[in-house]
């Protein structure tokens, strides 16, 4: 596979329309590095189609002149899965953001590969209905790139992954066949779940154009709150008790005294509680009723008040929450942070942190490692700043110790080329090899994003 | 790939016991006719392994013998997935079936691949947890088989089907790989979903041997409710109207007038409701606290009161459930039923049913069609009495329907025999031939449940 001879370019021009065939590197740069600043190449091109049609001809001539094919969303990637490492075409996906109506006897919509998830959110508001999944990311990540990554973030306990979502999909595959399940139909066990595999797929497995999500009702009463505890045991002790007593529960996260305290210096905020905590747990309920009475009771014996603040209303909610999503913020202004996004099965996440920062000086003696993440999934996001973007033996030592607690190495970040060596600390070979003959099947001339998600063969 | 040889029967009995290789034709019957009576074929021999690496052993000596291998679970499947066609050996999963204990950290428990649903129901009654999935076939359904086959049933619009539970697999591979994804991480995007591309599957990728499965919280009070109606748009406009106002909605199933005469003619049973009506709606609602204002609420104003019967204590609940669940029972009493399981955008429900009936006799003159099914999910049984078994102009008619109306021709039944000469109906020639590219794949000697899901390709 080579990279973008010059007549590729007045082909795909001739099917997506000149103004959609990016070649200056001024126009390509922002296609070309992700989001972490550590991983990207440059593009040959950039191509922006504009319907599945067009997305099946720009693989079409793409296969054709063996030229490899990154699709792309947001662009909001955190392990380089969704840019080139260096000649391949990029396929944005950015200009396929319609937004159908809501389909209220059904509780779904349609919507195109490149919407973002915050359009679809205002989308949505004040219809009753609301999306399942939410992050930080929600004004650049694209639905297309999240159903490619099977995006998480802070309400999977209450409503799963973007898996569980996609009710539907319009795709490309390697092969230019366009797959539409898009009927909306709730069961279908019509043959194999091609969907289905798409969903984490990383793009390499096909392209997705279109979903169908399912929706679910809106829960206008929310209630927010940020605890103070000794330790990790504690908050686990807590999410616990809040599993039990509180059916409206909706978020549960977690951060360190550490990462706190880069987030206030970096936004100016007050200390939110009125002495420091070693470990904070951000907690969120939404019902259809005022679920304050349910919550307040999941809190008490466990919480003393003083060390609580519950927060009802917009304003005040946000300002919680706004310690939890600066981290990422406030930890990129402290240098290019190597972001472990790991996956502990929740028995295992207090042993593993016990280990973690030894571990983690001893790869890397410079090193200060930060974490916070989604307490309530086992889903640990750990920084490590210091080592140089290059130098990857933290990284090893942060996934290293995470299999050995029979945890997975990636949770909702994907492999992407991040990670892709190491596949093998979460998998088995006999699993690996059949991943790579799935991809050698829907792909047998490795087009579709090379070099992510599976190991390198050589 | 040919029928046992005498030597095999040596070596399977040398892995997993002479006692658990059946040849004796009175012994292997049970194993070779599925429940519609309608599909099956003699097994050259049934074995029953003790565990996952006894399967990979059977699994290598049917390989090598290149003698085809039927996974069979409880037998309660509908199109002849889980049965042979000829000569295979029957690979029965029935002693997989311990239960571990609940997991009340992550909400999880693991399970063999030959546990009962109805067993597993026993083991969480009281523990506070429940499972997310039920059906009528209860006690004879395998949760292997039903994740095989990506089983449903009335909860569905509630907490999701067989694909939504599975948290973690354990399943051998055709290359005697075991995969083992058991750590009940909850997120975990370590590479493509293998464990989701098994999920539904019908037994053509991987024998599933072991699973770890999501619990949900017991929901201790339920009521049930039977309501009478005109016709499906009132039934459909009574389930919009339950969907806004229930959030504790648990079940929507919907039969005729028709197939409930056969019910109480069967079981002896009154009428349920003073007067008859053309269709029936039965409702559960299922809560923490009592959903009995609610359901009531919701039902206000839609249907009158003469027109319902509300459940609130178990017995009274189980005899409105009887008029559903006997439905299976009371047809078969009548003949081999054709039962075809479909699903429909729930907007294209009532413009099928309108065609369905001159459709089916058009294509089968004697045919009686008998409809009830999962109102929630657009999901119907369509049963059709009165065509010989091999007589299947009346199936073809109904699938062909099914796809005018942009619905599935498999809904939670599989594909199996019965329907793989039809999967083009619901599939694309794109999407097929890359199902057939994965079974290749992961399958290339073919010796995985041959003849099922997929279409014949001479």
């Amino acid at each position: 596979v080579d990279s973008a001879p010059p007549r590729l370019a007045q082909e795909l021009a001739g099917v997506v329309g000149a103004a959609h065939v990016l070649a200056d590197p001024e126009l390509t740069a922002g296609y070309e590095t992700d989001l972490t600043g550590r991983f990207g190449g440059p593009a040959s091109l950039v191509v922006r189609p504009g319907g599945a049609a067009e997305v099946a001809a720009v693989l079409a001539a793409c296969v054709a002149a063996r030229v490899p094919v990154v699709p792309q969303g947001g662009n909001s990637g955190l392990v380089g899965g969704g840019v080139p490492t260096g000649g391949e075409v990029v396929l944005s996906l950015a200009r396929l953001d319609s937004l159908g109506p809501v389909d209220t006897a059904a509780g779904q919509l349609t919507v195109g590969a490149g919407a973002t998830l915050g359009a679809l959110q205002r989308h949505l508001s004040g219809s009753g209905w609301a999306f399942g999944v939410d992050h930080g990311g929600r004004e650049v990540a694209t639905l297309g790139g999240m159903a490619a990554t099977n995006a998480g973030g802070a309400n999977v306990l209450r409503h799963g992954s973007m898996r569980a979502q996609v009710a539907g999909m319009e795709a490309v595959l390697a092969s230019s066949d366009v797959i539409r399940r898009m009927s909306g139909a709730i069961k279908d066990n019509a043959g194999l779940d091609l969907p289905g595999l798409l969903v984490g797929s990383e793009g390499t497995l096909g392209i997705i154009t279109a979903l169908r999500l399912r929706l679910v009702p809106a829960l206008p009463a929310t209630v927010t709150a940020l605890a103070g505890v000794e330790d990790v045991r504690a908050a686990l002790a807590l999410l616990d008790q809040l599993r039990r007593a509180a059916p409206s529960l909706h978020a549960v996260e977690l951060f360190h005294r550490d990462g706190l305290e880069l987030v206030i210096r970096r936004r100016r905020l007050p200390d939110p509680l009125p002495r420091p905590f070693p470990v904070y747990v951000l907690i969120e309920c939404a019902a259809r009723q005022d679920p304050l009475d349910e919550l307040a009771g999941a809190l008490g014996g466990v919480v003393s008040e003083d060390d609580v603040v519950v927060a009802a209303d917009t304003a005040s909610r946000r300002a919680l929450w706004e310690y939890r999503e600066a981290h990422n913020e406030a930890i990129n202004a402290e240098g290019i942070p190597h972001k472990l996004d790991v996956c502990l099965p929740l028995g295992e996440l207090a042993p593993f942190l016990d280990e973690l920062h030894a571990r983690v000086r001893e790869a890397a003696p410079v090193a200060r490692t930060i974490v916070y993440g989604h307490l309530g999934d086992g889903n640990l996001h750990v920084n490590v700043l210091g080592p140089a973007p290059g130098d990857d033996a933290a990284d090893e030592a942060v996934l290293r110790l995470t299999a050995e607690h029979g945890g997975s190495i990636s949770a909702e970040h994907g492999i992407g080329v991040a990670k892709a060596r190491w596949l093998h600390l979460s998998r088995g070979p006999g699993e690996i090899a059949v991943m790579a003959a799935i991809k050698r099947a829907l792909d047998p001339a490795g087009v579709l994003n090379p070099g992510k998600l599976l190991p390198p063969t050589d």
